[in-house]
């Protein structure tokens, strides 16, 4: 892992049935697929512990989102007056990280299948943690 | 904003009580502070729509954290046996970003009091968003 400053290191990466940002919803609990996220192997280590049923929050870099976008049409709805980016989860935004709530539904050496996901194949992975429930399951 | 992959541009920064990660709870709801965000002046505009009571999610880049750790002791606790950071929340990992839910308590131009928020003062912030509620609110 490189130590540059505000340097994200892909840790892994979505394999989706979803091919672009157009068949994919907007969030996971709108149909998303479930899907597999292959972790690098200089990390995949960091994977134990994790067991089906977990809950967990997946962070992606949205990789073709555009950065240069300070406001935006919530949902692409025209009628509904613009927002600024950070009112919104518009994948279109300064520092484009997208945020998934999933369950943990298989792990394997060096892999997992979450879901729903809405992220799109290829789509890189720059962290998971778990969702934290109460004091005692910390 | 820069367009280089995977560089991370601040949003802005934390202005926090709280002067070291020593003094820092593990959570927010852990006794932390209210802090203020202050927002740099090119993405201010992305506040527009974030009014108080407003539910958020902030994202901060953790930049006194070590990223050559793959498994750690929960909460530092030595008891509870090695875990995969990505079975944790432990602030050393790969890439360092900090998810902290918390209220917005006060909105001012380019800047933003939130509460309770664990992150140290001086912690820059790289995303802000809102938590989705039911389908009507989103």
């Amino acid at each position: 892992m490189e130590a540059v400053p505000f340097q994200l290191e892909p840790i892994g990466v979505v394999r989706s049935p979803l091919p672009d940002r157009a068949s994919a919803p907007c969030q996971g609990d709108e149909g998303a697929p479930d899907a597999w996220i292959e972790l690098a192997p200089a990390v995949a280590a960091g994977l134990e512990g994790i067991e089906p049923g977990h809950e967990l929050i997946v962070i992606t870099w949205l990789h073709e989102a555009e950065r240069d976008v300070l406001s935006v049409y919530p949902r692409g709805d025209l009628t509904r007056g613009l927002a600024g980016v950070f009112a919104t989860r518009s994948p279109d935004r300064p520092n484009p990280l997208g945020l998934h709530r999933v369950t943990a539904l298989e792990v394997e050496p060096g892999r997992l299948k979450v879901g729903p996901l809405e992220a799109i194949d290829g789509t890189p992975v720059v962290d998971i943690k778990p969702v934290l429930g109460s004091a005692d399951e910390r």
